[in-house]
């Protein structure tokens, strides 16, 4: 997965936390359009937003992120789930 | 979505933040096959994951909480890919 859509989602991820603006909420759904479309797996997005949280957050407590490794794997049938439907939308073309 | 669920949610969380252990991140692993089956979207598992860690980490930063809101918006468009793949299969039963 490319550095930059990390990069990417940390810009966007920020202007949310410092304006709560229901405008850079939209901003964030949209960009998650282009996830899906790159395939980026539910549970990369988890990976990314916990690397963008880490980065962002000072004296962030050390159970965030080991929450976050956990709720990665809690996604990882989710993604197997939408793996299948894209595949199974990939036949049907 | 039943209160229960996210009761349980917390209990395997707390265990394994507490142990950090492999066995809890499977046991994990497996109860998510579970969330998928009541279908259960990513998002909402997003907000049972904010409410567990809000109720569990003493001092978390508020850039925490805004974070997994973003988060949320974010995976509502994997919530509804998800929901197209269920009722496909559930056409093709």
């Amino acid at each position: 997965m490319p550095r930059e859509v990390g990069e990417q989602y940390k810009k966007i991820l920020k202007k949310y936390i410092t304006n709560q603006s229901e405008v850079d909420l939209y901003a964030g759904q949209n960009f998650s359009k282009q996830f899906i479309e790159k395939e980026i797996s539910p549970e990369d997005l988890i990976s990314i937003h916990k690397t963008a949280v880490e980065e962002m957050v000072a004296n962030l407590p050390t159970e965030v992120p080991h929450s976050f490794d956990f709720l990665i794997e809690m996604m990882i049938h989710y993604g197997l789930a939408l793996k299948e439907h894209q595949s199974l939308l990939k036949k049907q073309e």
